[in-house]
């Protein structure tokens, strides 16, 4: 009975141990830091209030439940160790005969740490809703305010980087004032909201073609988001965001701009871009039992440049370490991983998107719809995927928002007397 | 143009401003710390993650937007003044011609302060989805652990109270550890969870005829909850309980047993459950201009004793304020409040429930039917009926929770090695 340890549940630990649990001579355990699997492409569904954090997150447990040679644990890696095949946890040491690294990867800020109180990332749920809270915040205290220039501070909203995430954001936060918010407030205009797209490069969407780019760069500019390209960011702090000798006052800023792989002690040396570079069957140079997936591997050997960041890549690398731990047991030789290119997408508030699959190229309400089955369909559960139709069906008919909610980041009771302090902006 | 503030968007805050919403010659400004109002009702099936915040939760703003003299303010009431006709903000002052105050509750030790962090209150959504986030990561500390002491401290859910909240509340749990839980451990059997009730009085459910709670309490222990009446509670902390000699090792631990009203700096003097007298009309002595509403109020004019701070008692409570107003407005005498009631229920798990509508008393599946159609049809909001309907035609027919996530209490990135300290217990 070989013992496999994950150590991650996101699309790549997932899809190893379904896999996996299906083999009778292995026996898996798989460990997150959190409980549940997040559907990481509509988390910005989630930070913009379309859906509710349960729509795109579902229990790791669960989802295995059927798997029983399955255990999954909620705990820290602390370190691993590959010589004496260890894996030390918060809770105890786990010893493996296999081992998969797939822990993802976090918000990098390029050295500059400090802008992150300021200008919040989105990779989890708590990202997630602070957003949320921050972008709804920011129009409710527009509303109570009369000083002129506070108000037009709040109701600026800056995001930066032209990747997807971005895109789909600046996107969102546009529709959500042109449409969603137009009609409930009775001090301000939420439709005079400024929404600006900031992007180092020389265009939005640099992984697509430039046509599609310049259609979603028009579609942002009909929801009113204004993008500045070959803007570098030089500093961000409670004031706004500084672009070289440019200002902007805005009370919201969210980044979007860079990633890089999460650090585990005890792993291999990393590049640049914090990830770990693998071999051409994903295994660590020198351990051939120890495998890194997703976001936190560097895998070069396709075409020279490192595989994007994203749930594809995640979710064949999973499969393709499971197979290849499953073909080691049964003596078969090991195989060079392969990524499957379906294309890519990029939907830009309701009913726009852009889809770039092989030599299709197509843009507006059917790419749009196309966006919404792919999405759909591989979110993880069919609960999951059932809510977030219906949901999405009832915004699209009706403009609303089902999930604007400013939620307290801490517990607060609700006398008015001695919490003065604690209502809204940061 | 008469001015009307209201503090507080509960049930009757919001209730009076939808009535004043329809008047042309009065303008009415209602003040919340949330941007959204809350169904209190149903809060418990977000602590046991049957239900997402924004199912029960609705933006305020957007309950009113047709209400074009209707504005809502999000903000802090700091004090009032009842003599120059001032409510002083966080964000200003606001002169009033006419004033409601219906700041509801806060749960209440009984003097027994230091017992809160170890025994949350079920009285807003951070504190639901930290019980939430509790009971769930006790299941997965047991999961974790071998110690056996420890896992049945962990495996010990006590809640303290044995109204319709403590009542539904550890229905709930015990319908969660006895089904929904059952088949996703794999070192523990969650079917052998203890899910305790602790009542202070003889019987639980004490506003109900004896032999509806009798039901009740056999409901409650076919889901495996055990009842202990007549024990009170004399100490709480990281341990578990303490009821006189006896002591219960639980590391969850829920407090469901008080309420009082919320103190608000300038206004009358509070009763010893920190509720405003009022007079007949619900007005202060001496101020015919003041109002107070709902949990706040403190009505006995009706049987002798104080009405129950229940949704239908604030929401008859809010209307009767808006009418009252307009009455002034057009010249007519003021009236006597008279809270029409139209009976109570609670509910024990899964299609389980009793009902109290008059000379009506029923229990069983029917009134779980009842139950549900009453609450759902209270929700305010279509789109929020809708979804709560969806999800418990889910809930029933699969045992499946679709909120089960833990989400942390504040912001924690994914990076495995500096935060060994940030997993899931308190």
């Amino acid at each position: 009975m070989k013992r496999v340890v994950i150590v991650g549940g996101g699309f790549a630990g997932l899809n190893a141990a379904k896999r996996l649990g299906k083999v009778r001579d292995v026996t898996v355990t798989l460990i997150d830091r959190q409980n549940y699997h997040l559907f990481q492409p509509l988390l910005y569904q989630v930070a913009i209030a379309g859906l509710s954090p349960s729509d795109i997150a579902a229990p790791i447990r669960s989802l295995l439940a059927r798997r029983k040679n399955v255990t999954v644990l909620q705990g820290n890696v602390e370190r691993v160790d590959f010589e004496s095949e260890k894996v030390f946890t918060d809770f105890g040491e786990i010893d493996y005969d296999y081992l998969l690294l797939c822990c993802g990867a976090v918000p990098s800020y390029f050295g500059n740490d400090a802008w992150e109180p300021y200008a919040p990332s989105l990779k989890t749920l708590p990202q997630a809703t602070e957003i949320r809270r921050r972008v709804l915040s920011s129009f409710e205290a527009a509303e109570r305010t009369e000083d002129v220039q506070l108000r037009h501070r709040l109701l600026t909203f800056v995001v930066i980087g032209g990747g997807p995430t971005g895109v789909e954001l600046a996107g969102a936060i546009g529709e959500m004032s042109r449409f969603t918010l137009a009609k409930d407030f009775r001090n301000i205009d939420p439709t005079l909201t400024r929404v600006l797209l900031i992007e180092a490069g020389p265009r939005i969407l640099p992984s697509f073609t430039e046509k599609l780019a310049a259609r979603a760069s028009r579609d942002l500019e009909t929801l009113g988001v204004q993008i500045w390209t070959n803007s570098f960011v030089t500093n961000i702090d409670e004031h706004g965001v500084e672009i070289g000798e440019e200002r902007l006052q805005a009370a919201t800023v969210i980044w979007a701009a860079g990633v890089r792989g999460v650090e585990v002690p005890g792993g291999p040396e990393l590049d640049r871009s914090g990830r770990i570079s693998v071999e051409t069957d994903l295994s660590i140079p020198g351990y051939p039992h120890v495998f890194v997936a997703g976001d936190q591997a560097n895998f070069t050997h396709q075409t020279g440049k490192p595989l994007p960041g994203i749930a594809p890549v995640a979710m064949q690398q999973g499969r393709f370490v499971a197979k290849t731990i499953i073909n080691d047991l049964r003596g078969k030789p090991r195989q060079t991983f392969k990524f499957v290119d379906k294309g890519q997408m990029a939907t830009i508030g309701r009913s726009r998107a852009i889809v770039e699959m092989g030599k299709f190229k197509f843009s507006g309400w059917f790419a749009w719809l196309t966006w919404l089955v792919v999405h759909i369909y591989f979110l993880v559960g069919f609960k999951n995927r059932f809510f977030v139709v219906v949901n999405w069906a009832w915004s699209y008919l009706t403009f609303k928002r089902g999930a604007r909610l400013i939620v307290q980041p801490k517990d607060q009771s609700q006398n008015v007397r001695d919490e003065n302090d604690a209502t809204v902006e940061d």
